[in-house]
Formats: C-alpha cells, sequence, structure tokens
C-alpha cells in the first residue's frame, strides 16, 4: 500500500478535527468559585485575555485591570500600591487558556471570582468564564473604581451563588439549542447577545424564582440578567472553549482550536501543535465610537472572545445578525450576507445545528484551517468591543478586526514541520 | 378658489389617518376583569372574533369555543348544555371589535376572563385582549375539555392579577419600542413572537418577583410566560387595535382600521366608514400542518389577530422574519424579502420607527389604502394559525392565508358613495 501524501493525512486529521467540533455538546451547568476548580490558581497568580504577556508590554486597559482585580482580592490596599507590586514581580501571570478559561476584553480570572462552568458532555471536558459585568465602566475593559469592584463583589458573594443554585435544579442548560435559536433572533453570540441572553433568562427565571428566598434579592438578579444583552457572552465564550478543547492535539491537523488576544498581541493554538502559540502584533479594530470618544481613544484588539469565531459564530455567523452590522460599522445587511459566505472559504464545513434563515437555513461557517486562510490571504473576521486605551475609563465603541495572517503562516509552517516537511 | 378634488380629499384625510397611526403610543398597562371595564357586556353574552355572526353561521372550533366558554363562566353544566343553548338563543354574539377588544382565532371574551389593557397614550384611548393561552389544545382554536378550562382558571384566578400587579408596579411597559426591537429579532409578531415574548419576561420578571410573594406561584408564572413564544401575539394584537381606533371616522379615508375574520367571513373596517362591516367570505390558510393533520382537517382563516397586519406587522413585516416563512409554508428567505416588498405596494407608507433591519431599516409597510388594493388586485397578506375544522381539536398548523379582495371593492364603493361619487 502506497504512503498516504501528507495532504491526505491532513484531511484526514482535519476530517477527525470537525468530527469532535460538531459533537461538542455544551451545557452550562454551574457557577463556582475560581478556586474550587482550578487548583493551580493560587495567591497572586493572575490569569488574562490573550496569549503569554509581562507586566512590562500589557497594554493601558489590561494594566487597569490587574490593578483592580488585586484590590477586589486584598493582595493590595488601592490601585497605586496593586500597580507598583505588579511592576515589581509580584504577581505571576498566565493565560487563562492555560487552565481550561477564557474571559473578555482584559479577562482577569482570579482564586475569589464566581466562574459559569460549562461541560461538554460529548467528552466530559469543562470550561471556565467569569460572569459578564454589564457595559460601559466595566473591568474587562479596564474599569477599576468601587463601582466597579463593588459590582463584581456582589457576582460574588450574591448573584453567583443564585445563579449556581438555579442552574443545579435545571440540571444545567443545553446551549447547542440554545445557539440554535439565537441565530434566528438575529444574534451572532459575540457583539450581540440580546436573543440568547433572554432566553436564558427564560429558562433561569422560574428556577431562580423555585431557588431563592425571593424578594428585592431576587428581584435584583433577574433584573441584572434582564439588564445586560451581553450576559450570554461569557456563557458563548466558555462553550467556545468546552467545544474546542477537545480538539486540540490530532496529530497533523490544520484546524483552529483558539483565537484570542491580549491588546497587544495576537495568538492562536492550532490542533496538531497543541499548547504552543504562535503570535502576531494585534490589528486596530475599525469601527463605531460612543458619543465622545474616536479612534485616538481605542485601544488595539484584545480578549479571549475570540474563541466565538472559532467555533463559527461572531463575525463569521454576520448573516444572521443584520441589526449588529450596523453596530460595528461594517456596512449594511448585504454585507452580512458576504462576510459569513467570505468566512465560508476559510472554514472546513457547515454546521448544521447551527443554521442561519437569512441563508436559506446554510449552517455557520466551521474550523477554520490555516492552509486555507494562508492559501486564500482571507483573515478571520471579528466582532469586538473597543476599550480605551488607558486604564481606568471602559468601553467607547465596537468594530470589526481582521485576525493578523503572520500568526497563520508561522503556524502552518510549524505544523509542515511535524510532520516531516520543511 | 377651486374645489378640491375627490381624490385630493382623500389623500388629505390619508394623510391625517397616517400621522394618527404613526403617532400612536401604546403601552401595556394593566390586567382586567373583562366585566370591571367592559359595562355592556353582561351576562350569557359571549364576544367572539371577527363580523357579526350568530350560532347557526358559526364554524366547528367557534362553536366549540362557545361551549367551552359557557361553562366556563356557569352559563352552562356541560358542553352539551352549552350547545342546546347556544341552539335556543340563549346566548347573544357579538364581535370584539364592538367593545373595544380582540382575540385571537375563535376570540372569546366573557365577564369573568381577565384582559390585558393597552392604552394609546396618544390619544387617551384603550383595547383589551384576553391573555394568550400557550399552543395546541387551547380555547382560541376551539378546544374546550377540562384542561382548557382549568387553564383558563387559572389566568383568571392566580395568573392575570399577579401580572397585573406587576405592570402597575412598572408604570406600563411602553410597547413601540419593543415591538421595534423584536423587529430585529426575528419577529414579526404575528406567527412568531418569541424575540417580544422574551422581552416582555425580561421587563416582568423582576417586577413580578417585587410584587409576588414568590415562591411556587411565582415560579409557576415565570415559567408559563417562559414557555410560550405567542405570549406576546394577544398583547400585539391589544396594541394594533389601540392604535387603529384612533384611525376611525376620519371623513374621505380609505385607510384600513381593522380586519378579521370569524372563521365563516373576512370583515373589514374602513376609515371613512366608521363601523360599517365589509364582508367576504374567507379563504382557507395555505400552510404546513402538523404530524398528523393535514388540509382536509383545517378550518378557514379565523380569529381577530390580522389586526396585527392592519398595523404593518405580521405578513407585512415577513422579511423581518426569515425563521417564520419556513414555518409557514410560504417559500424562503428571499421571499420573506418580497411579500414585504408587495405589500408596500398597497399601503402609504413605512413606519420609521419600525425598521427591519434585513431590508437595510426600511420601515414596515403601513396603512393599508383600499385604493391601491383595488388598483393592484395584491391582497394583504396574512400570517395565521389554522384550527381544526371539528370543535374541541385545537391548532393543526400554521400558514399564510389572503384577505379577500370582495370586501375591499365593496369599502371602496361605500367610501365613494360617502363622498357623492357613485
Amino acid at each position: 500500500m502506497p504512503r498516504p501524501t501528507v495532504a491526505a493525512l491532513i484531511d484526514t486529521a482535519n476530517a477527525e478535527a470537525l468530527r469532535r467540533i460538531l459533537a461538542g455538546d455544551p451545557w452550562l451547568i454551574d457557577v463556582v468559585a475560581a478556586r474550587d476548580v482550578l487548583p493551580r490558581l493560587g495567591e497572586r497568580r493572575i490569569l488574562h485575555a490573550g496569549p503569554p504577556i509581562e507586566w512590562a508590554r500589557m497594554c493601558g486597559p489590561m494594566r487597569g485591570a490587574v490593578a483592580g482585580i488585586a484590590v477586589f482580592e486584598g493582595w493590595a490596599r488601592d490601585l497605586a500600591e496593586a500597580e507598583h507590586l505588579a511592576e515589581t514581580g509580584a504577581f505571576a501571570f498566565e493565560p487563562n487558556h492555560h487552565h481550561d478559561c477564557v474571559g473578555p476584553m482584559t479577562g482577569m480570572t482570579t482564586p475569589s471570582q464566581m466562574l459559569l462552568v460549562v461541560e461538554n458532555r460529548a467528552f466530559g471536558n469543562r470550561a471556565y468564564c467569569a460572569i459578564n459585568e454589564g457595559l460601559g465602566k466595566v473591568m474587562r475593559f479596564g474599569g477599576n473604581d468601587a463601582e466597579v469592584l463593588d459590582r463584581i463583589r456582589w457576582l460574588t458573594a450574591e448573584f453567583g451563588p443564585a445563579l449556581g443554585a438555579a442552574l443545579r435544579q435545571l440540571g444545567g442548560i443545553a446551549l447547542k439549542p440554545l445557539i440554535a435559536r439565537g441565530l434566528t433572533m438575529g444574534d451572532e453570540m459575540h457583539q450581540r447577545n440580546v436573543g440568547c441572553s433572554s432566553l436564558l433568562l427564560r429558562q433561569l427565571a422560574p428556577a431562580m424564582a423555585r431557588t431563592s428566598p425571593g424578594g428585592e434579592a431576587l428581584a435584583r438578579a433577574l433584573a441584572f440578567i434582564a439588564g445586560n444583552d451581553q450576559f450570554h457572552l461569557n456563557v458563548a465564550m466558555a462553550m467556545g472553549k468546552a467545544i474546542m478543547d477537545p480538539v486540540r492535539g490530532i496529530e497533523g491537523s490544520t484546524v483552529v482550536t483558539a483565537m484570542c488576544r491580549n491588546g497587544t498581541d495576537f495568538g492562536i493554538h492550532v490542533s496538531a501543535t497543541g499548547d504552543r502559540w504562535f503570535t502576531a502584533p494585534v490589528e486596530m479594530p475599525q469601527g463605531l465610537y460612543f458619543p465622545g470618544f474616536s479612534a485616538a481613544d481605542a485601544n488595539p484588539d484584545m480578549g479571549d472572545s475570540a474563541i466565538v469565531e472559532t467555533v463559527g459564530l461572531g463575525g463569521f455567523a454576520m448573516a444572521a445578525a443584520p441589526a449588529v452590522i450596523g453596530f460595528v460599522g461594517a456596512g449594511n445587511a448585504s454585507d452580512a450576507l458576504a462576510i459569513t459566505r467570505l468566512m465560508r472559504e476559510i472554514t472546513l464545513a457547515e454546521n448544521p445545528e447551527w443554521a442561519i434563515p437569512a441563508l436559506d437555513q446554510q449552517g455557520v461557517p466551521t474550523a477554520i484551517d490555516i492552509r486555507l486562510v494562508v492559501e486564500t490571504g482571507i483573515a478571520p473576521t471579528i466582532n469586538t468591543g473597543i476599550a480605551h486605551r488607558k486604564p481606568g475609563v471602559g468601553q467607547v465603541g465596537a468594530g470589526v478586526v481582521k485576525a493578523p495572517l503572520g500568526c497563520f503562516t508561522a503556524a502552518l509552517e510549524a505544523v509542515a514541520e511535524t510532520m516531516g516537511v520543511a
């Protein structure tokens, strides 16, 4: 029997990668304290979005978030002391992705925070993400004042436990059908989660009424979910991580398993090369700014949220969300259809369970193949929020950003090396 | 000064009609017992959907609903006695539209039922509609057994008062922005209300937690809303009625103020001719059937719900709901765009506050002009549920139906007569 060609080996490996993505069965099952599920997350250790980075190279909003979360954890008395400690190397920084976690924008994960738990029941793995704080001046966009920290304290002490109790009472919430439904409601699950956030509330509200003492605490918890169109984003992110982690480490597979950014570098993981990072400088989002802000205020691209695009949503599902394309300043309804069709050119398949009504039920483009990205020169399109470049301010807009092609060419060379093709 | 032409008089009158439609400011404000707000609705008086009809001409599901609601009200011991009483003329039947009401499908309104209250704050008028019962075997589709009556008893005794208390605590819910948002979430507000039902729950859940004793009763109420994608339909209907009632009676206006069906006749109201009915035999919906049912089981078109199309939603907003067009068996996503464009040809304007993202924010077609219907021969397209033709069964499918052109030609002749043009 002749030895199979490298191309054939890659095709076989990618078919397995695709099979694992499509077989994923993610459920939102609980809310837990980070310290209880991440044993390697000790004192003064801070997980952040994107590939590895040290304090010296961190952008403004990530520094702001680091200072804020250190105060929240009681590792510093105030922001100034926290910054001093960070500069002197008192904190260990590691990517969320090294700890089964993801985090939006700055993506701070520390021991005391409450994390959403998504379990991939087809493979048994779990992934974690902090609870979405809402819009505006929030820690994920670099906010760090008393209001920001008080909200995280409330999420930790009151809201997170209540949400966890409701999820346990429900036996979890199946996310694959939730996403399928959200795609019929104008969501792409990155910059628009109004449908999925509403659908989550529909499942959660009766369970919260059953598991809560009721009254004002229950009303506050329900109002928090109801008041945040992006509540589901962090669920979608943990789901993306839970779906993609079983796809890691398939010999010869050129499928992207993670895309993320730390505000300085963009990084990707590819199946064949496991946990090896391929990085390039992040790009600036092109987008629209809230009143009073402009591109001069914008921080470069940031966050683990591109895991949403990695599973075929976000920019890849733009056709499902004609209302979002104006919000991110990327054109009109026909442009939305065109972007999804373009992303199909760098993916292996469509996901039949996640269909887009406006494309006559065509599934979302699924399984980014670095070979196709390099061959076509088409970069993955990511829908993203835009943070102010200075610490402490928060979100200033939303837009679209391209994944830098350098990550993909470097990864392709590395995969080729693993297969003995130099 | 020369006397204005008839055409110019009509144009002026229609401009005023359009102004009143666009100025409407509907709010869902309360839930009340029908007997407390409809003083002319006495004992053994039953309001029904569509234009006037007597028992002898009523279709199967409407007869089934009449028998069921008579038992619910305690006017008969059982369905057989109720039917006998109906045959012998013991009940007075009148259209909902004669009492500031609307009702979906059979549209039963009787003194003990709890009604949603929508106030048009721009004009001070109110409109009423019973609470949506859910899907399947329900009274609006002719269901009338113990399960159906028990649900209405619960709506009356427990759910309705709880919903009313929450609405009063909120100071009402503004419906115009809710609809605007729903149009970005794939709703057309007739056969698809999943977005608006979810958005209602988001506003209601915290208020219900604040105004309820909590626990299982609250959980049951929240679960009822959360479990019914069509919960908002009846809100949309009362809203349509509240918007259109101030448009009645404008001398010379050829704008349609109501479209409705009783399962036997289709009827319309036109502004210039006030409360005069123009009727024609109803048509059969073309649609898709639930498993086990076919067109042979279908009752002809029924319900006051075409008030939703009368304000520019439902079939007129099909472009906003690419997911619904498959459900009603009317084609694919591009057909959905085409239907909205077609309805624009029989309407005076677009509603800028109700924009459709898939049509690059074009507003829904608004103010049906009977002149345009007659000139073009384009009948209003209505999205509708399909009832079983026999009493007691319930919903068997969903589809699309045309308003019969005969109503419009008759109405146009009548308006011409009022203007001295024979």
